[in-house]
């Protein structure tokens, strides 16, 4: 894991932290949410394994520390600091939430508490490795919740930001309540269903349509999708009702999904295939998911690209990571940001979920029948225990969405849910802005 | 890398055109523009060194081949696939165009010309390493551009799709126009310009915001940016005035930059500070750069990082990969999609660009004082000679850009940039269309 994929002024503030004798100073951060993105009521946190495993490895290669030495931001850096990079390792604690949590605006994802530099230069790529796969995992949920019971499956690596954001974001889907996903290698990876079987250019590829029907069959038998628009929807159709069995259905790609699958769905009743499927997919968002369903069409399943792989809606959100606790020679200093739009809370936090609300309070509080969602994950640089897999993520957030009220899954925007700041965490944040004014 | 980083119907249809006897046929597939996304006059390739070390070094491990004989769309597929499998390799041609080249709907960026297996398996991969840092490059130009001169540097890896994403939106975002990144690895990996000096935590790492300056100064000498709205911008600037040199600028991160940009730069020009430089970051987009340097706002440089790094935006856009083109024991017979809004022209395709316009024909044609832009890449399986660099792809954009219209380098939608069909490519397409009916 390199060290250097970070930004840059995470490596001069840690040279400067190290020039300045700060290197043993104990510092917690947070990464949080500052703002929910447009369009969302929650956000499902997912993304943690990529940062443990980030943390549990990240290290400094020797060409690495090469580069660094060869920049002129580093031209004033004793060499002590160049050979405190070549052992540095990260040995502190990592508090997160769990894959699969929903969790609002205002609310910790994760908190390290380490020696400052060890803090720092992870930031940029805690941020990076949490925030893509929390928003797409919250847009499938959206998507899902839309469908209204019918599948979903994530179609959306090429639309991935790198193919490999691509196997991520099929994790994330997976866990936002999608039933699978196109992506072959993060089926094998986390053992998330795959699905596929032909695209128009199978289609193509034969001299008609009905001949690369025939050889599909032949293939998948009672797995066969038979994409049927590459020529002409109602012809598709009725050429595979025409073939009939083994058949697990047809996927319609392109036109008005309204009226193609109830046309389809016609066909294919009148020739006795009633059990066989339609699926639709192309450019599909949770808003036209709504209206197919709402309108009734006989669309069993759908397929979702772009909108979830993307978060296309809200391709980015305001996570942030900050500095809120520092421990010098045993005493405590909090600190904060009370600049307007971008105010921070100082002191290491936890959330606690009761029913109905979330309490934002001290780290160290207790707040009975309540659920603390930061727990320990890494503690002295050791994992705690294996992060549970993308399953129990995925119940997770099927489970604590549907403790939430039911408007916070409905695909407009709603009042924030209440995060209510505790009153120990109140007198703190006075205290710290009283230090500070 | 991984066969199996690929959409799981990329692997059925291979096995599918393997049973149908099609290992040997050769097929054309193209990947195009089909539409520009929105508020992008052009798109400016990018990607294309990830998309041929895929060509090069895709293989199937034989844990990958164990995953998919497991998988139950496999289940009636002969063993002879799976050895094919065990042996494959990329052994076609992939003609392209240069990283930096800009392009316009209707436009391919490469062409595959393989055995129809090996053409399809690419499919999932090609679009998604190609489509990403070309939004970004494109996003990037239009940023600087806005800049009206003044410098662009792009920050935005916590922000990407994942770290790497990262990597690859710096090293695009440079190719576009920026003069350079935050990315460390991106620096070190394709030698751009890296920059960074401190963040918030490092001011509030210290007792008070003088001291931080002090101890930055110290570090970093006449590469010192300070970094001054963590607590009052206007007493930051005043701090810093009075510190005076080694400084090379001041950061404003917030609040309305044009107004703070004058106070602090009377600030600085009052303490003698006048070749001293204001950056600014904070959310930016193109269009609140052209507003701030329209208001004649003292802003030297420009950090730019979410709307960059994820082409917030236009976060996808529509590039399809197509067959055009099957060589059925030395007959070719070509193939294209005639549907509404999801046609494809047949045939291989050349992009031959004037003064003026581009004429899109045959692969095969001259078209007399043009440029060629798909050039041979890979030919049988290997490399023709090595991509150029970063450097020269961000040369060829430049240079590209300022020998178009200039109205496309506005912010504004303009009318489609002509790109004529050829005849001799308009006679297939009706050749092909007859075919077809």
């Amino acid at each position: 894991m390199n060290g250097l994929l970070t930004d840059l002024y995470e490596l001069t503030m840690a040279a400067g932290y190290f020039e300045a004798g700060k290197a043993n100073q104990k510092a917690v951060f947070e990464l949080s949410i500052r703002r929910l993105p447009k369009n969302r009521n929650f956000i499902i946190a997912a993304g943690m394994e990529q940062c443990v495993d980030y943390l549990l490895n990240v290290r400094f290669s020797a060409d690495e520390i090469d580069y660094l030495r060869g920049l002129q931001q580093f031209a004033r850096v004793s060499r002590a600091f160049f050979d405190y990079l070549r052992d540095f390792r990260f040995t502190g604690d990592l508090f997160a939430v769990a894959d699969g949590t929903p969790l609002f605006a205002g609310e910790p994802m994760l908190t390290l508490r380490a020696p400052i530099i060890e803090a720092q230069i992870p930031e940029t790529y805690l941020l990076s490795a949490l925030t893509f796969p929390s928003l797409v995992a919250s847009k499938a949920a959206r998507t899902v919740a839309a469908a209204g019971g019918r599948d979903v499956v994530e179609f959306g690596t090429r639309r991935a930001h790198t193919p490999e954001a691509g196997v991520l974001a099929a994790r994330a889907a997976y866990v936002g309540g999608c039933i699978g996903t196109s992506n072959t290698l993060a089926g094998m990876r986390y053992g998330i269903p795959v699905f596929g079987t032909a695209g128009h250019s199978w289609v193509l590829s034969f001299n008609t349509e009905l001949e690369s029907f025939k050889h599909l069959q032949k293939l998948l038998g009672p797995q066969t999708v038979q994409l049927i628009d590459t020529y002409n929807t109602i012809e598709g159709a009725r050429r595979t009702a025409q073939l009939g069995r083994p058949l697990w259905g047809v996927r319609l790609d392109s036109g008005d999904a309204v009226t193609l699958s109830k046309q389809v769905r016609a066909i294919l009743d009148e020739a006795g295939l009633r059990d066989v499927k339609i699926m639709a997919s192309g450019d599909l968002d949770e808003y036209k998911i709504r209206e197919i369903v709402s309108a009734g069409a006989p669309v069993d399943a759908f397929g979702v690209g772009t909108e979830i792989a993307t978060s296309a809606d809200a391709p980015s959100m305001g996570t942030v990571y900050k500095l809120v606790e520092l421990d010098i020679c045993g005493i405590k200093r909090f600190t904060a940001k009370f600049s307007e739009q971008k105010e921070t809370l100082p002191g290491a936090k936890q959330i606690f979920r009761l029913s109905g609300h979330d309490v934002l309070g001290r780290s160290g509080e207790c707040c009975v029948g309540s659920e603390a969602l930061l727990r320990p994950v890494i503690l002295g640089g050791n994992l705690v225990e294996p992060l549970s897999d993308v399953k129990s993520a995925k119940d997770r957030a099927a489970e604590s969405l549907a403790k939430l009220p039911a408007s916070l899954r409905s695909l407009e925007t709603q009042d924030d849910y209440p995060v209510e700041v505790s009153s120990d965490l109140q007198a703190l944040i006075e205290r710290t802005r009283r230090n500070l004014a």
